[in-house]
Order: structure tokens, then sequence, then C-alpha cells
């Protein structure tokens, strides 16, 4: 991008991955004035049907890369599971963001532990493993209850096994199958909170304020501001998230998941160099939502200042309750143009003002 | 629609009309989860860039309208300049909102101003034209001044002029080429308001609060929630509006304009039978934006309350501006996807929280 960074409207926004993410950010777009171009293996991605221009291609077909790369003005990512290589061949042709260092260490669970233990940000033991035997050999260093995760491409709880005795460690570890694991701490803890920060091209940071999230099963099944935690909590959060972003030279939406321990301290969970589930309440509670926030940043666009308006209860849309979404009115509703409501599967959310 | 009239998930919503408002419309409808189909005889229509279902034909185009109309599950349009004949022929086919009468009345202001005279509801003094001969007389009716308006087919202040002097009327008058005009009372009004008024297929009723509007030559330049108007103009304004989609058994979001005139009367200025600019606040200040009501209303939805959580300041960005979009961050920022920035055009707005 030039030295005046601001995209012009009506420029194309490159986005790789088609799915709700992909779709709001595509929407957020358009709004701006910006085209988009999605770029998903999937003919039936949904966020192909908010926009007349997308490719059809797999995600290390080099050509296909190029052509998309050099047809658009900049590039970003739904997801951190896009191959490494995929950003790579694109970024030679064009501006990728947020980079590729933050994609590598963040698409990775053992090399998101070691930089973050580099940094002196506290998160949950854990000992990395590549083999049957070195998971076997984990328990030794770990007292259970431990969680086994492989350090690549899970999501949504998938990859994840919950280990409560050295006995149930030998099972579990063949189930990996020999990939690339790591092995944590089982934290107990009293609530999960999430910090949506974004840093735009010039440096400039800002916070959304912090949400309170549950899970079930290791799928977000709510989320809602304002967090129950005092405020020097959420001031360590914020610290905390803006030395991550700073330390990557981060440009757009990250999400970072925290664990507050029965001991009121804060542990680092998850970095996801994305917008974030758990971030879609500020469509309903700030002025600028997460999704204009990113396309801002990675525009060269000023990005707003997080504030929030209202309280927000925002409630994920799980597989086929979909199709029995109450006749109420009271929430803003999303729906993701998803065609299977697979079990689990996120369909939608639902924004209330409290 | 049948008995059960909520349209499922992933039904599809054909928009007469591809502008900003189209636009807008179909981004709320993705957000909802249905898929849109632009029809608009412009191929850079802005609304086609949101969506990958677009026709490209003339309004008139019987065929067409009819594969358009067999291809979508329910039709809505963007403006009321749609002929006539172009939702009659598409609503043999599948259902169309707001209904034809709706749209018949609307799009002419003699209809329009003898459809609120019958109803007891106050405009501004005047008499149809149907000729020059007819508009030189109408000056011995009414006393200057005045202003001269087209019948049909005038937006943003196109097709009007001030009249001061009885005088001016024959140059006038030679304008209008012998199209039927209305000549109206020119009034000295105190401030302008519009009420933003939904009503679902079960007959419910759905305000949004009274916005105070400003125009520079007919053209919107802002409007700001809440108006500095004493709550009992802001009822009676809603009961005029709520009279007025009643009778018209409306389904969808309508914009009704008004003029408080300097005795602190209302008086109606003008029926919009779709979403209005003087609306897109909601956008900021609403659980549920005008777009997302407007797309309830019509696929059976439930309606959104039209509780507003914050005051805004809505201003529209016109013509060559759209270029000079200042790098402040404090607005949310809405730009059309239009090309060529022309005088006076309406090429986006922004929403500010005050």
């Amino acid at each position: 991008m030039s030295e005046n960074k601001k995209l012009p409207i009506g420029s194309v926004i490159g986005i790789l991955g088609g799915g709700q993410l992909g779709r709001l950010l595509s929407i957020s777009a358009s709004q701006l004035g910006f085209k988009t171009h999605i770029f998903d293996p999937d003919p039936k991605a949904p966020a192909k049907q908010v926009t007349n221009l997308s490719s059809t291609f797999d995600y290390k077909d080099k050509r296909a890369l190029e052509n998309f790369a050099n047809s658009v003005d900049v590039i970003t990512f739904e997801f951190e599971n896009i191959p490494v290589e995929t950003i790579q061949i694109c970024a030679e042709l064009t501006s990728v963001f947020p980079n590729v260092n933050a994609l590598s260490i963040c698409q990775d669970r053992t090399n998101e532990k070691k930089f973050l233990n580099e940094m002196n940000i506290p998160s949950s033991p854990f000992v990395p493993a590549k083999s049957f035997q070195e998971i076997l050999q984990s328990v030794h260093v770990l007292e259970p209850p431990l969680i086994l995760k492989s350090s690549r491409f899970g999501y949504d709880g998938k990859g994840q096994k919950i280990i409560y005795s050295k006995e149930e460690i030998e099972g579990a570890a063949s189930e990996f199958n020999d990939r690339p694991v790591i092995l944590e701490k089982l934290i107990d803890f009293n609530l999960e909170i999430s910090i949506i920060i974004c840093r735009d091209m010039f440096g400039k940071i800002a916070v959304f304020d912090p949400a309170e999230n549950l899970h079930e099963n290791g799928i977000l099944i709510e989320s809602k501001v304002p967090a129950s935690i005092p405020f020097s909590l959420a001031s360590d959060a914020i610290l905390i998230a803006s030395k991550i972003v700073n330390a990557l030279e981060y440009v757009g939406v990250m999400g970072i998941e925290f664990f507050v321990t029965k001991e009121n301290k804060l542990l680092v969970n998850e970095l996801a160099p994305r917008v974030h589930n758990s971030g879609h309440w500020t469509q309903s509670g700030c002025l600028i939502n997460q999704f204009e926030q990113h396309i801002r940043a990675i525009s060269g666009w000023p990005i707003g200042n997080g504030k929030r308006h209202s309280n927000v209860l925002m409630q994920n849309v799980l597989g086929s309750n979909v199709k029995l979404l109450d006749r109420n009115s009271n929430s803003s509703t999303n729906i993701y143009g998803k065609d299977d409501p697979k079990d689990g599967r996120k369909m939608g959310h639902k924004n209330y003002i409290r």
C-alpha cells in the first residue's frame, strides 16, 4: 500500500474464507463502500451470497490465488486455519492483513504458547508433544486434570480431550495418531472473558469492552457485556492484549480469550487472528462494530474508539435450533446462510440490548 | 404467502430497484439469513454488488419480470417511481409488499393529497392541474408564495419550482410542459420532521422516534433524534402515521414527512412507500433498524419495537464530498458504491452518536 495508505472507496477487499465471519466482514466492507471478493473452495460458502465477486478454488491452487491477489486491493482472512503458504503466495502480490507471522503463531497452539511465554504473558502450564511417546512422558511433567489438544486446526472444541487421571493418557494419546499435540493443565476457572482488540496500520489501538463468555462442549453459547469482573482485571486484560498486538505488529481485529482463575488471576487461553464470535455483540452495542473496525484497519481508514453505548447479550443459534427461531422481536437476528444445520454448527446469533 | 406467513430462512427476497435503499435492504435481508435478487435496468446498480443474484432488464419487460417473480419468494421495491404495471405483473405471481394501491397513491402527489384530504389529515392547501391553462387558473385560487411540483416522478427537490408572485406563474408553468402538476401553498414552517413507521402483515404497528430533518435545495442534509418538538406533537404525528398505514393496509416501512408550522401545527408534506433517508439514523440508534424492520415485515417475521437507545445525528454525504471523507472515526460510515459523484447526488451517509 502506498504512502497514502487509505484505500479509495470502490476498492476491492479480498477475503479468504467464505463462512459466517467472511460474510459479516463482506457486509461491513459493502457498508463502507468497498467491493468484496470471496475466495473459498466451497461453491456454497455463505459469504458468496453477499457479493457478486467470488472464486471457488483450493487454498493451494497457486495460479487461482495469484489471479485473486491481482484482482483485489488488499486481502484478509476469516479464520486461522488458512495455510501459511496461501497467505505467502498472496502477500507477494498485494497487502495481506493480519501479517503471515501473526497467522503462523496463532494457528499453532504450541507456537502460540511459546510466544506468550517469551512475552511473560501468563497462560496455563503446558507441554508440547510431537508423538505418542512424548505424550506419555508429558503426564509425568504435569499433574492431571489435563487437556490434550491437537496443536493445529482445532476449533469449537474439536480436537480436544480432557484427561482426569494418568491411566487415561494412553487411550487418549492413541486418538491423536502421532499428530503434534499440546498437553495443558486444565484450569479450574471462575469465568471466561475475551478482549476484541484492533490495531491499525499506523499503530493505533482500540479495544472493545471485555465480554463474559459461556462455552458448552467447547462451543461458545453466549457472550455478555459488561462482564462481571472488577475494573482492575479488565485493565490488565486490555494491557496484555495490546502487548500482544504490538509485538506482532498486527493490523486488524484480534480476539483473545482469557480464563479468570479462582484466584482472580488472568490466563490467556487462545489468540484468534480475526474477528471473533465473542465480539458479535458489538453489532448492537457500539457505533462501529468489530467487522467495520477490521475493514477500517486493513484499508487504512481511521478505526473507531470501541466505546459501548448499551449492555448486550449475544446468544449463538446452534444446529437445528435455527429452525425453531422464536417469533419474538426483542433481539437483532443474524443468520449465516448455511444450508445444513448440523449439530452444534453455528447457524446464527442474536443480540439483545439488556 | 401461506397460512404460516413466516418466510423460511434461505428464502429469496426480490428487490425492484438497485440504488442505495435496495442495497441497504439487501444487506439487512442477508443479515436475517435471506438471499436477495436485485432487479434493475442499470447493470451497475449499486445493490448488485452485495448479492450474487441480479437481473438487468427494463421495468416494463414483462417476460423478465415474470421470470424474476417466479424465482423469488416475496418482492419489495426501493422507490415509489416503479411503474404500477411492473408491480401488477409481479403481484400476479408472488406476494408484493407494500401493496400496489399504496404505491399508486404515493407515487402521484395529487392522489396522495386527495387521500390525505379524505382522511381529514392536514396537509398544505393545493390545487391539481393537468395543463398549462389549469396552472394559470390555479394562481387565482391560492395566494403566492406557492410551490409548483410535477405530480409524478419528482425526488430530491427535482421537478419543483417556487413561485413568489402571480407574474412568475406563466414562465414557471411553461417549464412543466403540460405534465400533470400540483400547485401547493408554500408553507412557512418552523421545522421539518419525519416519522418512520412499520406495519406488519398481522396489522401490528411500530414507529421509530420522529427525526428532525434539514433540507437544502430539496435534498436532505441531516436528520437528528430526538427532534426538538414537544411530546404532544410527536404523539400527534405518530397517530397520523398509524392512521395512514392502517387505511392503506400497508405492509412494510413507510416514511412520512411533516412540516411543523410557525403555529406548531402538523401538516403532512409527503408519503414515501419505502425505507426513507431520514430513517438511516436507526442503523446506529436502534437494535432493529428500518431496513431489518422492513425485511421482517415483508417476510412475516416479528417486527422490532422501534425503541431508541442513543441520540443520533445522521449526515448525508453528497456529490464529490465523498472524496473528501475525513479520517475521523466518530461516525459509522455508509457509502453506497456509486461510481459517479454528481453534484447533489447521495453518495453515502454518516451516523454520529451524540
